[in-house]
């Protein structure tokens, strides 16, 4: 690091990572040691990173614990869609020259901060600064705990399609500060009733597809006057003209649970119904058919 | 993504992810699910990072897998350093624009190849283009299997002070080329002697000092004709006429292990000595004693 302020930096964040009754070895080693629950074996693990341009705008973000708080949830929603407890995390941050002590404690208690709803700790990783520019990845683990993992495989025909909550236009700001459905995903999971679950990062027609084509090519019909419109793809609607059911059905970064379940879940809005095939065919309260074109949110900030 | 070749990629990386006794569930899904071996609880974790212009330099590197394996094998090293086995690997990746799918394709090629060395298959991430530089992340995790984690707080006074391999002048290539010392960590667990342990990343002087630091405040004498150098060391010393012996004690990016042990070890070079305080000493052939100063490694190309 070159930044002024470093090694006081550096201290700051090894001062944070703690020893818990999880975590045996936590900031200073050279991995943070974890203890399993005695009997479980499962090991729930992935990553996910957030880029300035793609993922937000440092030009545009005076308080960093935003983006602490987004990279945070945004791996926390993924073990929302596994079903399972976040466990602990770890961060790497690449920092951009200029950035100043403030903006890097800022960052870094967002990601506490987002982490500690869920008993999540912060447990390790590396931070650096180069010329390029402010960078976060997140590698979140879980566990399963009396429930298997909900995989977006097991979708089955007939089965019911929901999701948790309003979709479409989180780009005016609720991509930033969604809250990650990580208590719905429990109790889904302790219902045993979710056949397939993940959560709508993508657009919800374009990661309902990948959920279909994961679970044997199957298709769906979505009723459209059943999926639920957020009150922010109105007010984009509004502003480009575009219908705010389509932005409800290919906006990204919603975060919200999209699930397959053969009997009443204990929470989710029913939006259609899994078919054996013909892709997915959006119905309207007229009778009125249509094939539903996929087209999902990519990188809109890029 | 904006790149061309975006879905080929990705499908392409997916395609690579499999499942295997442990990895229950691979790529594809929000999060991977591994299964740790019955009774064993302790999880070890950890993520560093590789930036473009302080870990490497693309405008230097045609072949990609380099970079790869870097990345890799420094996650390796902090596994060899804990003494733990490498288990799995997610990794996220933010490319620049006008990275090729050949480039992208060999970055993968070299993370999966120094990671297969060691049965460590990358299991997740992600991966994204945007208007920055290369960077690369990779979080590892790791099992203690029949051995506890060997810290890096656990020095004694009186124990002797061992590096694995000669040090210094990596910046001439080997800080791209190194091989992590898993086998050496797994054999000085097995032999349960080393009493503190850790890689040389920053620098011999500087990480002993971070050592003696963590285990409580303890000082060492360190033998300067005992140090092994390397020839990279005595090749770099002659380019810039600073002492080669220096650059063993200062250069970083070795990744050798340097561990402490009451008892000779079954691999290791005994360089000197831990004492109750006083600092580093470096004392030399002709009996002559010198307080070390640890000016360490720090991002030298950046």
């Amino acid at each position: 690091m070159t930044m002024a302020g470093e090694d006081e930096i550096l201290e700051w964040i090894a001062g944070r990572q703690k020893t818990s009754k999880v975590v045996k070895v936590a900031a200073g080693d050279d991995l943070a040691v974890l203890e399993w629950p005695e009997g479980e074996r499962l090991v729930l693990v992935g990553a996910d990173q957030v880029l300035d341009g793609v993922h937000f705008r440092c030009s545009e973000i005076s308080d960093w614990s935003v983006i602490g708080r987004k990279a945070m949830n945004r791996n926390l929603s993924d073990c929302a869609a596994m079903a399972c407890m976040p466990v602990a995390a770890v961060v790497t941050v690449a920092l951009p020259k200029g950035a100043t002590v403030e903006q890097v404690k800022a960052l870094y208690e967002g990601l506490e901060a987002a982490g500690a709803k869920y008993y999540c700790p912060v447990v390790g990783g590396d931070t650096g600064v180069w010329a390029g520019p402010l960078a976060v990845t997140v590698a979140i683990m879980g566990r399963a705990t009396g429930s298997k993992p909900v995989l977006r495989s097991g979708a089955l025909s007939g089965d019911g399609i929901y999701v948790t909550g309003p979709l479409g236009g989180s780009i005016l700001g609720r991509h930033l500060t969604f809250e990650p459905r990580v208590h719905e995903g429990r109790l889904l999971a302790a219902s045993r009733l979710p056949t397939a679950m993940m959560d709508v990062s993508d657009g919800l027609l374009k990661d309902l597809g990948r959920m279909l084509k994961a679970s044997g090519g199957l298709g769906a019909v979505i009723e459209a006057d059943k999926v639920p419109v957020h009150a922010d793809a109105v007010r984009l609607a509004g502003q480009d003209g575009v219908d705010a059911l389509r932005h409800a059905l290919s906006d990204g970064e919603d975060h919200e649970l999209l699930f397959t379940s053969t009997a009443r879940p204990p929470v989710g809005i029913r939006i259609g119904k899994v078919t054996a095939g013909g892709g997915v065919i959006l119905k309207y309260e007229d009778g009125r058919e249509e094939p539903a074109a996929a087209s999902g949110w990519e990188h809109r900030l890029g």
